[in-house]
């Protein structure tokens, strides 16, 4: 929302805010939104909707775009997930790594996009082709969430064969692994390296490597395609895959 | 802001974001919010303003409420800051901790508000008062940022006689001073107690113990105080400070 906020900020558009609470009715609210006919453009952020959702934006011609995920009717803007995953994978294995845990909420509710089940994809392909599988008890799916993560965090750490390094797929996530390893008495990276993803602002509090989607620029550039839809500039519905890049700094 | 947004949500209101850069010139900005004509209401957060600008907002009758601090022209929700320091003070006293260290932004830019000085006062208060002064040495000034606080952190750590327990004035500078304890094999709290300032949703993650200021709650009662004011169910001037509260986690 910084990046949409700081991209309208330099136009003559304002940025209203509707939050949507996971367990509201989002197609009613929806509905209600292309009824009242007072927006020119629309970003959903983080939000599933149906066919039908579209079309009745589609049809009182509210212009949508859609920040993570992709699907066919609006322009969107979104990362790879599972490049992300064998971007995780590849890093570990060239620092030497060949016995790397997984934590991340691989099974969310049904209304969430699921990117890390695509993230833990990519990295067990990873692993895979370089002939060290990613055994089934070094997975633990946990919601993002403290006490969840910190559980799963402490059965990956209490391992008599614990992995040498752990990727969560979450920043947060990453955050509690590194927690529960002090409180351990282990120490990062030496005992366990730690691989976040996000790269929020409190990982660098952290001193977190992680692999970092860039979350204001997807703002910044989802205001850019709603614009550049709403002045016909660019008319045309855009899939933007934002790249993804590696921060390294201590934990790995 | 999600407070805000939560309270507006059940009102026909709109919530219209305007980002201002700390380097933009504020009253300017605010001069032609009031002259827009547009908005019923105006929420600032963490902004401070002239004489001049207060009085074109009350001119042009743009009803306003200030979150953070408190001023004489409109209604404000704020936290008493010195108070949490004395509750920091008292909860380390109680814990048997008289060596207690301090970091925190003491000296920010002009524009900005400064609570963490009054924190450091309310704390050095509690402590003279037990008959433990704070040396000048066990106090940190540090910017919130990564590096700067780790630097700040690493000079306490280091100290021959370390304090036995260290208050930052946020949570991320806690955070910071987390990591470079179990970077130096320092154990919290047996080692080192920390004690945070927000009550930020990562300071859960990370088991932190921390003085809550509810800056969800900030937000909802500011929308409200606002709300109350423009359908004139409570028109006047209201100065609500926030009650404060210790979450008590694992690293005290």
């Amino acid at each position: 929302m910084k990046g949409i906020a700081f991209a309208l900020g330099k136009t003559n558009y304002e940025l209203i805010i509707y939050t949507v609470n996971s367990t509201d009715n989002v197609g009613a609210f929806l509905a209600s939104i292309a009824l009242s006919g007072s927006l020119d453009g629309l970003i959903i952020l983080s939000l599933p909707f149906t066919v039908d959702d579209a079309k009745r934006l589609t049809d009182h011609k509210v212009v949508t775009v859609v920040v993570e995920y992709e699907q066919e009717f609006f322009s969107s803007v979104d990362i790879d997930n599972s490049t992300g995953g064998e971007m995780a994978g590849k890093y570990l294995l060239e620092k030497g790594h060949r016995r790397i845990g997984f934590i991340g909420e691989i099974y969310p509710p049904d209304y969430a996009i699921r990117p890390a089940l695509a993230r833990l994809n990519g990295l067990r392909k990873v692993m895979a082709e370089a002939g060290a599988d990613i055994p089934e008890y070094y997975v633990q799916s946990a919601p993002i969430e403290p006490e969840s993560t910190r559980q799963a965090a402490t059965k990956l750490l209490s391992l008599p064969d614990r992995p040498t390094a752990i990727f969560a797929a979450a920043d947060v996530q990453a955050m509690v692994l590194m927690k529960v390893a002090a409180d351990m008495g282990l120490k990062v990276p030496q005992d366990v390296a730690v691989l976040g993803f996000d790269g929020l602002e409190y990982a660098e509090f952290m001193g977190l490597t992680t692999i970092n989607q860039s979350l204001v620029d997807s703002g910044r550039i989802a205001a850019d395609l709603l614009l550049n839809q709403l002045t016909g500039a660019s008319p045309s519905v855009q899939h933007i895959k934002l790249p993804l890049s590696l921060i390294e700094r201590e934990t790995v």
